[in-house]
């Protein structure tokens, strides 16, 4: 068991792999992009299909980067509907517990990544989110109440071979860095057109 | 087939169900709120857990609302990947692709809900999601590029037994109303809190 670990450990080493990131290509990517600004744009799309009720898909399979079309290696689909004390069939999680997916990923992402380029090792990351929204909002009933999370709560546990002082600025980084979190804590503008269908089913 | 699309209408009319949604509940849960307002207060909550590089997860299971505390019919685990053109194996969708899932649900079921609430029948949503991303926020290779979406542009496409302007109206009121919107358009307060791991794995 020493052997396979020491092993996997001289080939991480080699390529320079640290917590499952090439910091080499990662260190490459930053050097393209430093000499060709346009790689770093980036374009990605969803499709959606309303099903019933509470009840509809998303579908992620393409995106647009490094200046060319990527197809995933899936399609990746999202069910979301809502409990039943919400009026759903509880056939997937709601979008507002989906917010905690994606800011989940992007946090922790965001911390993974950048603890590699600084050639920081973490064994372990734990989270937990909590957020407290007031139907009050969504159902019009109170001008004075958002829509959306009025506080949005997160907890990182760490366990990692550095101090806890290199853990609390990474955790700072992760939330300077992390494209969702600054979706949600800052104003996205977000342009919704409609187009009528006229065809028939 | 007519005769069981006749006999699936009765039943939707006697239970006044438009669209998937049980209205008289809906009406219902209104009248509820407005009589004790806490009935409105939910919190919902997710754990999540790094894997490896640009790989974890996200696992929804309960949640608190209606003055108690819900699980889920099942447990809703969602996989977070980056494509390799990000240094990640495509185990999943990204964290910024999450964030159209989240929209595109929330966007949908307003659109819905506040439809049949208005004894308005839909017969089809589609919609597409497109945003822009600028690497350099994420690397951190330019201060006056964001980190998140530059814009996210969404197409709604309805099929249904309603006038453009009546459908135009439900898309405007979709946006009003969002949880979701709200917390993508408008700032939400994210408290990040850190705790050490000492225990030994």
């Amino acid at each position: 068991m020493n052997q396979i670990i020491q092993k996997q450990e001289k080939i991480e080493q080699k390529e320079n792999i640290v917590n499952g990131v090439n910091v080499s290509k990662l260190l490459e990517t930053v050097g393209v992009i430093k000499e060709k600004p346009e790689i770093a744009k980036f374009n990605f799309k969803a499709k959606g299909k309303w099903i019933n009720g509470g009840h509809n898909r998303t579908t992620i399979s393409e995106f647009y980067g490094a200046c060319q079309n990527f197809q995933r290696s899936q399609p990746f689909v999202f069910e979301k509907d809502e409990p039943p004390v919400l009026l759903g069939n509880d056939q997937g999680a709601n979008p507002v517990e989906y917010v905690f997916a994606a800011l989940d990923g992007c946090l922790t992402t965001s911390l993974i990544y950048h603890a590699a380029a600084q050639g920081i090792k973490i064994d372990e990351v734990e989270t937990s989110f909590s957020g407290d929204l007031n139907l009050h909002g969504f159902l019009g009933l109170d001008k004075n109440i958002r829509n959306g999370y009025e506080k949005i709560k997160v907890t990182f546990k760490i366990k990692a071979d550095a101090s806890k002082e290199k853990l609390q600025e990474l955790v700072q980084l992760a939330q300077k860095r992390s494209p969702v979190f600054d979706i949600v804590s800052h104003p996205t503008p977000v342009e919704v057109n409609f187009e009528e269908d006229n065809n028939q089913i």
